[in-house]
């Protein structure tokens, strides 16, 4: 990439930002679990200190919850991790005004067992850096301020101002970014909001997200009775948490693959923007799975990216260590994550898992239902100028435009991009094979590098355009 | 009770019995957990320490596996906990000879935040010590201890020979018991087998267990997906392994109730033995639970006694901590404790949970299911003289003799009894209520005390009917 800006910039300073990210993910920031609170804040202050040597100014670690509980004490709702700001406004007011996502928080790492390498100790290995939150979402965010620091670093200044917004509870759903930045939109205004925390299609095929699904959670908690019971004195006439559970779990979608829970489609939109490429053997290669699953009658592209899903991503009852216990489980606890699609909201959805819950538990059954978080689904202005920077800078690195995605998962972008009256593209590094959220994750080096480049040719693209035309 | 033989006994040292069943209780001998092997190993020498101070002889701790790991290491199987044996044999060879049989491991005590005191801190309230192994099994083999110290302080001498084995891997279906009571058949040699690890009907009405379920447990793994998957990237596509367990378990019961095992009930014997009380309301009540569930077309009696179960006694798959994680899990647990009646073996229904799962189960699902202990169901001999002397035993302390009843729980009772070829009795005083495997549980004081006074009638009835009409 000999003609782009920061080519040779990359060439010279891969080992040092390399070590700079290996230092960063050591740092076991997850925001899912109270007990790292003390790590959260410990990656807002590494970020901050990435941001001031990269030539940012007025960094700050901002605490965005007044109701956190202190370290080692459970938040009374999880997250609050503190988000990371630093500007560099040289370009002045006549030029536009870029505000960059990313966040510093990352996903729990059970199971354990399944890690081929230590989650928090990265390390490189085949063209990959191996680690929790290498590539969902530190690596990419690092992409950014090492295109800052190298643009800075080879002219002094850069084509547009810019704005960095690093949040720390991106992972549990982002319970209290979005008052936060209800009180910041002054600080925080920008005339386009770049996000660095989604993936490409593929190493070969570059594409941009241009929609997002929205994500709610409920915690859903049964009781049978006061306590676990014998197996043998009581089994055959008493109710089973785990078999009331797993009856509950095995109604939540129909013989057709569609969710049961009351109303849940009323809301969505049919979307009919064409298709990327997909290769069925090639994707549960790369998933590791034998066979494919869902809604019938809608492709895997469909049921991934444009239509909603309800994911069971817990069962747990009864006993789970070695051997055996020979009780009729009392309790249980079921765990689920709704995707949202336009024009889906998340508050509609609550209601509606109440209503399931009356419908399929026998009379009888205690339970209790928690929302956890709570984000729209996104859909962002193909049409303006900023998405035809976006694919400038993009084919500038690639070789060729991206291809536009939806995303399955989604951040705060729909909040981001209301709050602060932006529009929202996407700058995404990771392959769907990185392992987001799962054991192993690794980010693929060269879509490092390479995403330093295009982030730097993106700011130029955007000077270039200039304020009036993006705004 | 002035006219019994250990009544006096048992008035002036229920302190001291007491306090030795406290520190024995302090000891969490939890055969299910490796980690516990040392607390086994300690329970069974605090057991022989107890022989010796009644007066038993030839005290001895019984390794009873070869291929048993060291402390802190796993075993290849679960349990091989050592049997603690004691005898007394001055009566001489024209006494009978009782082999009294309990166990000194007891079952973990997860979940522990519904205890509502500490399991192994155990102390008196109400009428009842409370903690794990109080009634399961500790007490009453405390019981019997008890029964031989006073009747050897008091007169000198006992009027049977007594043999004690009081095993340590009972919680975990004994696997290394029976081919070790093969190999001790000449000093386990008895006229009748005593066993002290039951309960009955209720303080008011005193009963005696005359069959007891068999047992068979099941471990079962499934997974989906090489690793957990991002419930955004891939969610409405691949299979989900909370989702598969769930639907398999919820399959084990077909809408009667009735367990879809292929051939599960073909060997099942039909069993018209009278009903014992039954309230509704009162069974609701102790078990704490709102409704019954169960096979249709059964009494609950039949449904706890006389028929098989198969009982999930646990579900895990995906996440179970704070908050939420995104994801598709890839992995799931099962585990299941078929409960056997009269004809069915545990050898047979392996096969048969093996053909269950391919039937049940997606192709393109891995699993695995491996088989943990096998107890086959017992009949004990309601004709037998020994039962005749057992229930002027229960009589003359509780007033009217037991009730027969079938328990749906078993040890490995069928095993000592076709073994060591002698008939096999129960003395059990646990009640339904005493929360056996369960959080909370506890022995009513009233119960040990009656039982410590039974369990030495009995053996002056044993003795009283003599060796020529036993065998």
């Amino acid at each position: 990439m000999p003609d782009l800006t920061l080519a040779a910039y990359v060439e010279s300073s891969r080992e040092a930002a390399l070590a700079r990210l290996v230092d960063w993910v050591k740092i076991p920031s997850i925001s899912a679990d109270p007990a790292h609170a003390p790590d959260v804040e410990g990656s807002a202050h590494y970020c901050a200190q990435l941001l001031r040597d990269a030539g940012l100014d007025n960094v700050e670690v901002c605490p965005i919850t007044e109701d956190r509980a202190g370290p080692g004490e459970p938040a009374s709702v999880p997250g609050g991790g503190p988000v990371v700001y630093g500007e560099w406004l040289g370009a002045g007011p006549g030029a536009p005004t870029v505000l960059i996502y990313g966040h510093h928080d990352v996903q729990p790492v059970d199971p354990l067992d399944e890690w081929q390498f230590e989650p928090f100790a990265p390390t490189v290995a085949g063209g990959q850096l191996q680690g929790r939150g290498t590539s969902d979402d530190k690596g990419q965010v690092l992409m950014q301020i090492e295109a800052v620091r190298g643009l800075l670093a080879e002219r002094g200044t850069l084509p547009v101002n810019v704005k960095f917004l690093v949040e720390g509870e991106e992972e549990v759903g982002s319970p209290h970014l979005e008052p936060w930045l209800g009180g910041q939109k002054d600080r925080l205004a920008a005339d386009v909001i770049v996000v660095s925390d989604t993936t490409m299609h593929s190493l070969q095929v570059p594409s941009t997200t241009v929609g997002m699904r929205g994500l709610v959670a409920f915690d859903v908690k049964l009781r049978t009775a006061r306590s676990d019971l014998h197996s043998g004195i009581w089994g055959g006439t008493v109710p089973n948490a785990a078999i009331a559970a797993s009856r509950l779990a095995s109604a939540l979608h129909d013989a057709t693959g569609r969710v049961t829970i009351p109303g849940f489609y009323d809301d969505v939109a049919e979307v009919n923007d064409g298709e990327p490429p997909f290769d069925e053997a090639d994707f549960c290669q790369k998933a590791g799975v034998n066979y494919l699953e869902g809604e019938s009658g809608r492709t895997p592209y469909e049921r991934t990216a444009t239509r909603p899903t309800a994911e069971l991503v817990g069962i747990h009852s009864g006993y789970g260590g070695p051997g055996i216990k020979t009780i009729v489980p009392a309790t249980a606890n079921l765990k689920l994550a709704v995707r949202l699609v336009p024009h889906q909201q998340p508050e509609d959805i609550a209601p509606a898992i109440e209503a399931w819950l009356v419908e399929h538990l026998p009379v009888g059954i205690d339970w209790s239902v928690s929302t956890i978080g709570g984000v729209a689904p996104l859909l962002t202005p193909v049409s303006h100028p900023a998405m035809a920077a976006l694919s400038r800078a993009i084919e500038s690195v690639w070789g060729k435009g991206p291809i536009y995605t939806r995303s399955g998962g989604s951040g705060p972008e729909e909040a981001l991009s209301r709050v602060l009256e932006a529009p929202l593209i996407c700058l995404g590094v990771g392959l769907p094979e990185d392992n987001f959220h799962a054991p192993n994750e690794r980010l693929v080096l060269d879509q490092l590098w390479r995403g330093v480049v295009a982030a730097g040719e993106l700011l130029v693209e955007l000077g270039r355009v200039g304020k009036e035309a993006l705004t």
